[in-house]
């Protein structure tokens, strides 16, 4: 027997475990696990002899059959600390969690590693999925690991690159005239016809307790403390619910003390749903969408149980411009980071929370970089490079 | 006082520890350390208990001062089976290194997080590298962490997002009109006059020490066991040089039973001076070179030293075409593995040394996917991926 449920974020009712992630209600259903169970092997001791990888928390992953387990090294990412910007910002501490160092460039790889794991212990061989562009290729190396058949929908604006490695992993690939939310209408009006399963944001329970894992990590990385500020970029919000979830297991087991973080959830100008719902003031309306990142999604499926949770946790939204995020990523690089967009919001809006005093000289701050760089880059050669034969040739560049 | 030394490998005499690579004899020199010294720490289960980092292993890298580690969170790449294709080829288990998750998205990470550490003790503040791109693109990340001013001069035909990488962690980046060598002869003819240390390939003791790290890994990862095959792309060969270090130390330090393992040093057709050295060829002369890869190396500092280890490690070399390289990364993207040219050529080596019957049904094999395949991207947009709007566009399409 299966030692996990599911229980509705909104009803409060629990039901059999399944491949699903809606209650009748219309609440987001999250995984409920027998805590004392996973507490008998789940222990500090136990976790430091085992390999790193995100699977050493298997206890606390909704899995039935660990040859099932579909890996591709993913989890246990650097957690860097950059402690010569704590004095000049001021901060306490100031870490950099690098998830752009998980196979496919991107976090997306842990809630993947977890869903299709759910998807071939239960013999399905066809999925689809409406994606930004790091879902669509972290679900099609998965896929192709596994042995499913991926299909993948994608806006057309999205950085060529990542169309590349959904197609590299064998993805049926499309580009959808649209945003994130008609490529997943696309998925859902075929899903039947095709016989696929949909494996969009919060649409089943794998990738949320995948993307848990990093909570558990920063965790163990800081010697099982828990960071005060948590500032993480923000699109669906299956990477807060996670990151929540992680931290209330933790407390709950008794593994860590002292108080939940507080996390800052960040979105770009142009596209603020998370940050309209915690604040309470209605959707914004903006002249022009942002460029394409994990950021932009108009229309998240479960806004207010992302608001909540960010309340539960005393946190708060930032809202940066491109420019901001543009600044942050020029920082970051000079001290050899390597920032996504996503990554550098999160640079931009400590900047932000520092100015205002809602991160103090006293805090603990842990920044999410959860994509490479590289997988925006224009690609396009700059001309202003020079280009030399001989020694000389650099001495005259250089006039 | 320092417990290691350097050692040459041509004459055998062992000199004080400092910045060089090469002795007075003109050979290489590498280093030599207090083995028994090392062995009260270096244990199993202390190694247990280390986070995973390149540094757990310490004690056999020549740093003397812990607070000048340059970390960007390099080292402890997964090591991924891919059982589904031991049946097939056949051989006994099937391993793929998965170096592309470092940082900067190469195995250079962690020659250059040791060699920069080596640069901050000694308060070295302006240093240069010559290089095919990886090397490059590391060693800036690394400089812009540590401090250091970095120059980088790498071939005009390298990989635009590698050239980006190296602008956007700071380094002063020239395009080269030549080879790897060329660029090498600029920072030789420069470096007094500019004050730069110059860290290209075997001028200092860091960066093949380093690169040992990954043999390490392999045994830990492995239980501490050995693999029967190693499968390394091969450019200048410091990272031959440096997994046999590793197995070297290991089998000292009774860590690991059994036989040393097989190497087999991949080249790309075209530039084969590794190869020729190995078989006692004379420099085979191609009508064209290759495309910029990390392979692309006509004249490797110390290619005898190179020929030399693999015949002691009982190896040998393959040389695999460019056709070879792409369809081996194809096949390993439809596993979900993202293979660099470089990575793919261990794969299309794997091939050639089964058929011939060099690896055997019996054989542990260790691929090395040492760079990230987006980086040699071209970056254009495919125009046959297919554009829709709604699911009837999707069932146009197909049609």
């Amino acid at each position: 027997m299966d030692c996990f449920l599911l229980k509705c974020t909104l009803c409060n009712k629990t039901e059999v475990f399944a491949l699903k992630g809606k209650c009748e209600c219309g609440g987001t259903l999250l995984v409920e696990y027998d805590i004392e169970l996973a507490a008998r092997t789940f222990t500090k001791a136990n976790l430091k002899q085992r390999h790193s990888s995100m699977w050493k928390y298997h206890e606390l992953l909704p899995i039935t059959n660990p040859n099932c387990i579909v890996s591709l090294g993913e989890g246990y990412t650097p957690l860097i600390r950059l402690n010569t910007w704590e004095q000049k910002l001021p901060l306490g501490k100031l870490y950099i969690k690098r998830e752009e160092q998980n196979p496919t460039g991107s976090f997306k790889a842990r809630g993947f590693s977890a869903a299709l794991t759910l998807l071939k212990e239960r013999g399905i061989v066809k999925a689809a999925v409406p994606s930004n562009g790091n879902a669509a290729s972290a679900f099609a190396a998965y896929s192709g690991r596994a042995g499913i058949d991926a299909y993948v929908f994608i806006p057309q604006d999205c950085p060529y690159l990542i169309v590349e490695e959904c197609l590299h992993y064998g993805a049926k690939t499309y580009l959808v005239d649209g945003l994130i939310h008609d490529a997943g209408a696309i998925v859902e009006a075929g899903k039947v016809e095709q016989g696929w399963f949909n494996v969009g944001t919060l649409r089943e329970p794998g990738r949320v307790e995948g993307k848990k894992t990093m909570g558990f990590e920063i965790a163990e990385q800081l010697e099982w403390t828990l960071p005060d500020v948590i500032i993480y970029p923000t699109g669906g919000g299956s990477g807060v619910i996670g990151l929540w979830r992680a931290f209330s297991q933790l407390l709950e087991l008794g593994l860590v003390n002292g108080e939940m973080p507080r996390i800052a959830a960040v979105q770009e100008y142009g596209c603020t749903p998370i940050c309209d719902a915690f604040q309470e003031t209605g959707l914004t309306v903006y002249a022009t969408l942002p460029a394409p990142t994990g950021m932009r999604v108009p229309e998240p499926p479960d806004r207010q149980l992302v608001a909540s949770i960010i309340r539960k946790m005393n946190g708060t939204t930032v809202t940066v411009t491109q420019a901001e995020i543009r600044a942050a990523a020029a920082a970051t690089g000079l001290s050899g980071i390597s920032s996504s967009p996503e990554g550098a919001a999160t640079w931009a809006g400590m900047l932000r929370l520092c100015e205002t005093g809602w991160i103090q000289k006293k805090d603990k701050v842990v920044l999410f970089n959860t994509s490479h760089a590289m997988k925006y880059s224009a690609g396009k050669h700059a001309s202003h490079i020079p280009l030399i034969k001989s020694y000389q040739d650099f001495l005259d560049v250089r006039k």
